[in-house]
């Protein structure tokens, strides 16, 4: 059987007790290792299951995805991903893959970005499609997502932002020169996020959000005491510290109840200036 | 400590690792069993935690929460959610009422239907706004999940159903007359959803949505063998068998890619009919 099982948010005991149990009788694991990370090491995963964790990077998930699945119709294989299976296209990949070699799959789930986000305070029903903010370089800034956001902005609705992260990058030289040399991993703060987000506003111009948008920085979710949630204006939350990552931004829309606000304002980072907000945006 | 801790989609192994360490530990467990359900029954979680557990209705949860808060600051109490805990809004409430008292809480994340979805094989990123289908009665026939699709619709996006449960409810007669008899729990299937979806189209005309329209049936996700996903149009699904509850929807928009289509073949009721809607609807 070839399983594919969530992690969740954060460190080793968020897996479920079903998905613990199945690695640690598993013949092979593999570790899922540049969609997203928790906030623990590999060999404490190693130390907590008892068996080697084979980290694999994206180039073997995409290349060499029938070296994870040899033998997996005879011995149970685990295929561990942080957050939920089903985060990432990629995975979904490997699943197609296994059927089409007859191979019996099985998912485990689990909290990802995606549920968990409804931490932040609003409602998980009114959030719009999710989008992604890539790291922009000097020759490459893809604003794709400036329309996503208009459009779940055009009926209300929230919008998950989730950063980039870079793991197992090599410069252009090392890539030009065929050289395995990897760059530190690399992973989006919100305030960086609210840096680009407002840079392609002032580019394009229509107000789809600005500095004065009401959003919610949440950094390490689920990982308990290190959690950070912070409500306020992208302005305000543009130089707040976060901390260490993961870091993902959820910018409001106008589907906002009461409630929603007592939540965001245990959250805000600067109580005036939120209820000012409220009061002109959403209680005219 | 106010934990709040979600416990999953099917069984008593679905709670994390951290969750189960923490129940384990309080003093008071309470279970809200009203705005989703486990595949097992009470009894299965008591011998498990190794504790007896009270059910929360809603009526309790909704106007008795300082009895469930209550010296919640000294020691330890549990309080499960079938799911992730922000799934509903009746949590955030208790969350809020809790920090107003001045006691700490710290949330669990699990999975739930909102990330749990994408088993059916269609990118999470790409759903708009969650609605409830709610069963109707000879009065009352809400259909403001309609303007919602239609939204979700109009810029491409999916739109995952979640389908009425009653548990715990009186018979008009019952009810005027004080009596606390319940009438036995009661679950939407998918064929009753997709009935209701049809007769408001049929009423409101505006071909949000039609009988040749593709979707996603997903029963008892996450159950193991018991997990049932079929994909077709609403009217083949509307005729298929899907099982004991519970049942969710998922209403596909038009951003599907090549490798979305593969997955839906998987699950398909009718391959015949599918490609040929695929050809119609998305590759012309």
């Amino acid at each position: 059987m070839f399983y594919v099982i969530g992690l969740g948010l954060a460190d080793e005991r968020d897996i479920t007790v079903k998905g613990l149990e199945t690695v640690r009788r598993c013949k092979r694991v593999y570790l899922e290792a540049y969609t997203s990370i928790l906030l623990v090491e590999k060999t404490k995963l190693e130390d907590y299951y008892g068996c080697p964790v084979i980290v694999a990077d994206r180039e073997m998930v995409e290349s060499e995805s029938d070296t994870i699945l040899e033998n997996a119709g005879e011995v149970d294989v685990a295929f561990l991903v942080v957050g939920d299976p089903f985060g990432a296209t990629t995975h979904s990949d490997l699943v197609l893959r296994a059927r089409e070699l007859g191979i019996p799959v099985q998912i485990i789930h689990n909290a990802s970005i995606m549920n968990a986000a409804g931490a932040c305070g609003v409602q998980l029903y009114n959030f719009g499609q999710t989008v992604s903010i890539v790291f922009f370089t000097d020759t490459w800034r893809p604003d794709s997502f400036y329309a996503r956001i208009q459009e779940n902005r055009s009926i209300g609705l929230h919008t998950l932002c989730l950063l980039d992260i870079k793991v197992k990058e090599q410069t252009m030289e090392n890539l030009a020169r065929g050289r395995k040399i990897y760059e530190p991993p690399r992973y989006m703060t919100i305030n960086q996020c609210i840096e680009q987000l407002l840079e392609v506003e002032a580019k394009r111009g229509e107000k789809i959000y600005t500095a004065d948008t009401l959003a919610v920085g949440i950094a390490r979710v689920g990982a308990g005491d290190e959690q950070v949630i912070k409500a306020g204006t992208l302005g305000q939350l543009q130089h707040e510290d976060f901390g260490p990552p993961l870091h993902s931004l959820v910018l409001l829309g106008s589907r906002l109840h009461f409630l929603e606000f007592d939540m965001l304002r245990q959250y805000s980072v600067g109580l005036e200036k939120l209820n000012e907000v409220i009061a002109r945006d959403y209680e005219h």
